[in-house]
């Protein structure tokens, strides 16, 4: 069946009216304490929405959360000052959230990522797990919305994503096309989707970027993350250096060019200190680095700072500023 | 682009593994306090979902939402319990629900439904809409999780459907029939959606019920609302009458055989009646007659009540029992 979807498999660019600036990673642990379930880190959600607000709308703009909050019995304030000639003019972005303590606690309790939905505890926890992530994925799409900025939540799921052998197998992504093509901000979130192999697994934000990047191909793609970029070792070790910049070649091989180090020694250092944690760094690497290998810059950086606004502005394109904080993975020249 | 699109069109029946059994509308006004902006009918939604899980599911069942609540500390119960080798068996349902108080102060402040998206209120309106509607439709999700039933809340905006001078053009119902398919009962409901004439308009619950009644055949339709079934005249009139029967006959018009009315002229008093109202009633017997032409027999009862229990068992399929009220719509014989 999914072999007559319309752009349903990962490969081919498509024609959208205008190309994609951006895509946006909010990560879990930059939006949500991730040691406390379901708990969003309200603060950083709202510097970061102002920030995206920032790089994305062009001119005024208005709150679009219209609704109560649950409990609350506040009637929301529209502003009646809307101009009927105004248009908002927005850049063309795509976010895309993690989970952080939504969904985790629902998806490892009923193993949703090993599959067997024929299993009463896994359907359970797929049903539970969905039900987590798109709160989450509601409350990012209310705290934007409440910026100024006309998102729209979009869930893989209902997208009619899924995947085979955990790869992504069908992922049409006309709807966000049209989206964006309308002006809208699609959101979308890391998700449990079915599985054509084992029945269903888990859909991580990440890859999901990865698909979106190539079929896209955005100006450029940022990382919020919790902590300023990427290191050559967990960030909490004493010691840990800041990779400032990481050359990728064709190959999808990387090296890191900023800060030059000493010796040969050290670079295989890294890639051993990098296999030796539970797989973050290398993850993440690895993923940009394929975002990368198309020519795509690939910017981590730590959410609700002055470098996350620089680096959502697109002002590192030209040139990385010496005060700036993160990790540029590119293309190598 | 959307013509390529598989199963896209609203024309011909789709094969499933297994046929649906039966579509459910949860009208706006019997989940939600119509009157009070975004307030969810708890006491009616918990019975609603009570007597779906016992139309549904066939032996034992968990509690499938292991949320936390928001503003609450208590981390959610998991039961410990699970057989390994349980499978949950379900009947094949579709629930669609409607807006009632939530989205409806959205949409119509802005115009959503008349369209103009290059407007910047419309927009917002658009954003607001959704943002309340999926709002609504998280809590229905998780009110049938809470209660055993393996819910999907499915956004028709999410699954590409769009509109066309407000008649749904692009309804690709696949996603629909794969989580039908793999035991989950996707949740529905009326959504802000792109339209290729006017820029968005809204989709009501009531057309995306008679869009999967068509394709996917199934035994039988309910909708639960908030009043016993379909009147002669707005229920809250003296001496309404409530229309327990109404058949229809092949070219689309219909004609109420229970109560028997006693000359033609009361039959002509209906109609215009009828028409006298905001819609609500001829609307609502088009809708259904749309369906009831399929051969589908189409049930109007009270939400939370034994008549809306007896309906959802099927149990009114062979005979209408004397004391059961609400309205039948069917194909005349």
């Amino acid at each position: 069946m999914d072999q007559h979807n319309h752009q349903s498999t990962t490969s081919g660019a498509v024609a959208t009216a205008k190309p994609l600036h951006c895509i946006v990673k909010l990560g879990g642990a930059a939006i949500t304490y991730k040691n406390e379930l379901e708990t969003i880190n309200g603060d950083n959600l709202n510097i970061v929405s102002s920030q995206l607000r920032q790089a994305m709308i062009l001119g005024p703009c208005h709150g679009m959360d219209w609704s109560r909050r649950p409990g609350s019995s506040e009637i929301p304030t529209v502003a009646d000052d809307f101009d009927e000639q105004l248009q908002l003019k927005s850049k063309k972005f795509v976010v895309v959230h993690g989970a952080g303590s939504f969904g985790h606690f629902q998806a490892s309790k009923s193993g949703v990522h090993k599959g067997g939905l024929n299993k009463s505890l896994v359907k359970s926890g797929f049903v539970a797990t969905r039900i987590s992530v798109t709160s989450l994925n509601l409350e990012i799409v209310r705290a934007l919305a409440k910026e100024g900025i006309p998102s729209i939540g979009m869930s893989p799921f209902s997208c009619g994503w899924s995947t085979c052998q955990r790869n992504l197998s069908t992922a049409d992504i006309s709807t966000v096309v049209k989206a964006l093509d309308t002006g809208f901000i699609p959101v979308l979130h890391g998700d449990a989707v079915l599985d054509s192999s084992q029945g269903c697994t888990i859909l991580s934000g990440d890859v999901i970027i990865r698909h979106l990047a190539e079929q896209l191909r955005p100006d450029y793609v940022v990382f919020l993350t919790d902590v300023l970029g990427v290191y050559d070792r967990p960030p909490t070790e004493p010691d840990a250096t800041l990779l400032q910049e990481i050359a990728v070649s064709e190959d999808g091989s990387w090296s890191v060019l900023k800060p030059q180090l000493q010796d040969v020694s050290k670079q295989v250092e890294i890639t051993v200190a990098a296999h030796d944690t539970t797989g973050g760094m290398v993850t993440k690497i690895s993923e940009a680095a394929m975002i990368a290998k198309l020519g795509i810059d690939v910017y981590i950086v730590k959410a609700a700072t002055d470098h996350s606004m620089r680096a959502l502005k697109g002002q590192l394109r030209q040139n990385i500023p010496d005060d700036w904080l993160g990790t540029v993975i590119r293309l190598a020249k």
